[in-house]
């Protein structure tokens, strides 16, 4: 059959532009070779270019082609990062589909990385990870890396409502109620960093996650004996943070880590805690650059 | 076209009995007549028969015709109760499809109820009802209703093992550490009753949501301010509750509460506490009859 | 207490303002004034505002209270658009957040709409409405409203590569096959249009749900009796679509109905079909303005 | 710390056994070894036992401990069967929590396996599958395996219905149009098994998603160019199915294949399409034992 006599290279009624056209939510087992081993990852993918306003329809079956050829290859060869098999699948989009200009590719996955209690015990924790490209004929293509963080975020705001009432109600203890960590409402948060990677540089999922981990209340474990659970429960209490606060600290910790990183770097933070006195959720969120940030 | 000659009628090549077979996610407004006043439910509704083994095909347009009928109705003629509406169904299903000898539906719905903070304050809080009934032709519908309730939960574990860590800290007001409420952590919880309703018996959904909510560590509400903060969490926190405290105390209030219902009323509670320090759920269950409580 | 010593007022460490901050997922039901009468809407709405640099934290009890205000308004007052609703909620968060210079509402709901089948039977079908609002200290506030609507879809090119194999295992009726719709796969397909309302201008989601529908292979309906469903089969294999043909459909006959719309009117269509041949999606979006498409 | 005097071990008020008490939702890589080689599943594993009407609260910690202790051991020591895993896990946690009687534990995950298009193309193919097992202290361990496969079923009835009208509008082809597949509705089809495991003999998962997929109208496939795509969509009309027949296929398949299980056997089957021409979906199900079926 003769690709030029095919449907989607017939007379196109309405002749605009379609910004973004492909597969979505195509589930591939992806291997990365990690500092720390090989590993599986399960990953769903979407795979876009755009279509000019004089092309009917996009090949879509060349879409799941490209990610089968490159994502397959990794059982043999492991990828370093989601994010360069994201931008060689944008590079190889653009190839087959000679009509478009612009190629997308977005990856997510679950993530384990083992992690230790204060008290010192090990466990295998879950995170979500997420990895984009986009391609263009005439420049550079863009690359970005993020990261999901589940998290312990407690609430200051409460913590001196509380305090507040409490000296009232024990006077002879109002002095040591100022020094100790009261009693306030804590809860599960999630929260999303994503950046991107200029040129010629790295960025290690493990380092983001880190520095969320670091700007939460506290991180979760899975496993917590009584003497660990304490503890967390106190660092947490004696670093109560908002939503704000998570993000803030986020954008202040990655602005030192990546210190000479371009201006132009694009980057994303967002923490949604649940809140455990409401049924709504509370979110913060900062979209920007680096440029931005050092202004 | 006659019926005799459908699809639905010819031979059967396997013949096995179907256990149910019927429509899902059927999407629907319903309007119910409560004591505070006439409210529009949008519901989600299923709706089943089952099929003898000699028979291909069930005739599922009758279900949604059947739903239509008696769910558009409402308009004109609120119903009372979500269980009377499926019960209702459930009998008009048996009657349109001749070849069923059971039927069933279930209605899950938002739902709005005013309540009031400590302070007083009062907001529109958001709960889901479900209602679901049985149809046989031989003997007698079986109806349920339920609910389901975002609360919160303190934990009585963690809050011990801080207990005695801060008693060590604060050798000084080891004592006064004892009376009052310490740091433990909390979360979202998220509990559903479902109970049966007995013939000539009557639930009221609004008592489900109070005995569900009593039987937390606090209700959650959706404005607090400064003051009603405090005392929402102080409150939680001189009530710390596990997920089986929590189903165990809604077990003796509806047996408290229904003490005049048979002994096979049927009965189940869930309770599923979003964890803060872990990124786990913590889940209780009792799958029971009235008279299995009162052994 | 006073707010200027309470701890979102606070000295605050990392001095990056703040995108958006606020609540999300609160729910409220919503009455709403349409030509064809009073409906109640059962509503998912996200409520932020930005925060400068200097400022620690938002006051998030202010964005529920907004909302409780405006919104429980309703029960005495109908809206006539959630569109214009969230407008005046962005208008009341910039008066209560003095800090803030921007404000967001976005509201999300289920809602039914009367359909006829081709046969002429009318069925209650559901649908999902958005509408968002974007208020500045400076500048006029920014309205959409939108429409997600889930229809069908028979791929053309499947079509034209069995209606080949047809051609040669049936030679007898070669050239019939040229002009009966052959059998090709298709598929639920869920297509969001979503629009800027100019200033003075109006956007009736009825004509928005009209024009997606139009733009599908076909319309779905709940009840279809034997006759109505090879009706709605036979239309929607003679209007065979890709998602880019829906998409384009739309943009063609939203540039046309509102002729009258200002160039710089944001407008975004996304159609995504759940491939019936594949385990994946098939997707097309165009994110443009009215000017745009008018070059 | 004594475990006897932990908050666990308290009075308890309301002295009612808890059915199942738990952790749910706990992520886990799992590393399990095919005929076909090793792979690594990202499951997420619920873990419960009940609890006894004079046990205050259960360890839930030792849930999270006996999936981590056996889950993580699989990297060195791969399982063969998900369902062995499940069940020493079941054996280990009575071990664990000597209050109690019953033991549960539910694994599900992404799974994938190479599939061949018609024309012999070869993909990753995604389902899901999982294992269970139950526990008791007095008899034999109760262990399950199922899948969940996405493929295509094909609507019989409506293909009759226009055949009908096909006829009437094409006379001079009336009597080829009963031998051509016709135009119908076809949708994604979602279809479960789930089917016990006796003691001493093994299910191997590949083969139930064989089954299934022979029992659906078609298999789906992430590639299939223009030639395979015609050939799926002749085949698929050609062997139209309800969900009804879908359950039945594979209720008989089943038999077949297990011939030899005892008739206590227990097993479970849903089908569920997206219906292309309506919003909701048809679902049909068969819960039942291998004895009720060799009646």
């Amino acid at each position: 059959m003769d690709d030029s006599t095919d449907v989607q290279s017939r007379q196109v009624e309405h002749r605009f532009k379609i910004t973004r056209v492909g597969v979505t939510n195509v589930k591939k087992p992806i291997v990365v070779d990690r500092p720390t081993g090989k590993r599986t990852l399960n990953a769903i993918i979407d795979v876009y270019v755009d279509l000019p306003s004089d092309q009917k329809g996009s090949h879509m079956s060349r879409n799941v082609e490209v990610t089968s050829d490159l994502v397959d290859k990794t059982v043999r060869e492991p990828v370093e990062g989601l994010e360069n098999l994201a931008a060689t699948m944008c590079k190889r989009l653009l190839k087959r589909h000679e009509y478009a200009s612009y190629s997308e590719v977005d990856i997510r996955s679950d993530y384990f990385l083992e992690k230790t209690s204060p008290k010192g015990k090990s466990s295998l924790e879950n995170y979500q990870i997420r990895a984009k490209a986009e391609g263009y004929r005439d420049r550079e293509i863009n690359k970005y890396i993020g990261v999901t963080v589940i998290g312990l975020t407690t609430c200051p705001c409460a913590m001196e409502g509380v305090r507040e009432k409490l000296r009232k109600r024990y006077p002879d203890i109002a002095e040591e109620l100022n020094e100790i960590p009261v009693i306030t409402h804590n809860q599960r948060n999630k929260t999303t960093l994503m950046m991107e990677v200029p040129p010629e540089r790295e960025v290690e999922v493990n380092d983001l996650i880190e520095i969320v981990e670091n700007s939460l209340s506290s991180s979760t474990h899975e496993i917590l004996k009584r003497e660990d659970e304490a503890e967390v429960v106190i660092r947490a209490h004696e670093n109560p943070k908002f939503v704000e606060d998570v993000v803030r600290d986020i954008l202040s910790n990655i602005l030192e880590k990546y210190e000479d990183f371009p201006d132009k770097t694009h980057m994303e933070v967002k923490s949604e805690s649940e809140e455990s006195i409401h049924k709504h959720n509370a979110m913060a969120e900062r979209v920007t650059t680096f440029g931005k940030l050092r202004e």
